[in-house]
């Protein structure tokens, strides 16, 4: 399973022209993502503690999320970009709606949902690392690749402890992730949609 | 500054004894500690984004702790020891109990109880390694090291954060800290006090 085969829609070409220009916007929420999809790693670790294959591959994954928001850090020095506090892009939020909060369904949709958030931080990090200037042209090229190691990752967890729904939800959790990453949209952020024409 | 001298009193011999004995017991709750350390770094991390020394050291401390978790769900492997649900210990919320909860007095005492909590570590760590066969003792040893470079870490951010008072917070944490590790317990933890006799 590709990364382009989960997501139902591609990004629009007007998000990537809003992001390659408030890319310094976009590396502040960049850094706040990168703490987040540890955090998301964690907190399921700490939910299924019996579950000891997912607490070792998502400890695993938490700190290369970890190590990646530490370069991001770096990079924001390097290129001179002061952290500033951002409203909270609606993605998140909008994900959770439609996620099943009761088990075993919880469990399955939490891991869905990480696989589909870092299908989409690939997609994009492959968009921008072609228009981007060196150094965070290459930086995010090599992001790319991570994100699609991750979102096999969660796509495996999923379907080995999904065996008969995992394809159905995905589909049902994608429509939801298509429509929040493709319309239009208050705030520039890394999984928002386009801004307003 | 040492170990111990930051610790007001020594881990009771009583703690020790209990602790090689139900070395089991102790290596499940140990699991937890370790993903416990990683979350709260991460916690501080977030609470001070702004920060940004901070979150490079705690980002890189969050990754060690999550490495000693994939260790010691290793060694729990390896040794046969199966995850079982714990009741949580007193320790933590005991600490609570005495921290700040508002600025810039709450992000003094968290990094204080930080530096605390490590050092009872190290401490504990050095106290079982040389009590315990191997493959636990040494890899216990190893841990004892890492301790004290996290408790170094952490005293060393408070310092540079609250140059006025940090020395007469630290001993009043470090007082209720003394008390939890030292007073009989209901409970054996890796920072429990010593069970009834």
């Amino acid at each position: 399973m590709s990364v382009e085969s989960i997501l139902l829609v591609a990004t629009p070409a007007a998000w990537v022209d809003a992001a390659v220009e408030g890319w310094r916007e976009l590396l502040v929420d960049h850094a706040n993502c990168e703490k987040k999809a540890a955090s998301t790693a964690l907190a399921l670790i700490f939910a299924y503690p019996e579950d000891t294959q997912l607490g070792l591959s998502l400890s695993r994954l938490a700190r290369e999320e970890l190590r990646h928001f530490e370069q991001v850090q770096g990079a924001m020095t390097e290129l001179g970009v002061p952290f500033t506090r951002q409203k909270p892009g609606r993605y998140a939020a909008g994900l959770r709606s439609v996620m099943r909060t009761s088990e075993p369904g919880r469990k399955l949709d939490l891991l869905l949902t990480g696989a589909l958030i870092e299908a989409r931080s690939c997609e994009r990090f492959r968009l921008l690392a072609v228009r981007l200037q060196p150094p965070l042209g290459r930086f995010y090229a090599r992001l790319a690749e991570s994100e699609a190691r991750h979102f096999e990752l969660y796509v495996g967890l999923a379907r080995e402890r999904g065996a008969q729904e995992w394809e159905a939800r995905l589909r049902a959790l994608a429509g939801k992730e298509a429509e929040l990453a493709t319309s239009q949209d208050g705030e520039l952020r890394f999984h928002s949609g386009p801004p307003a024409p």
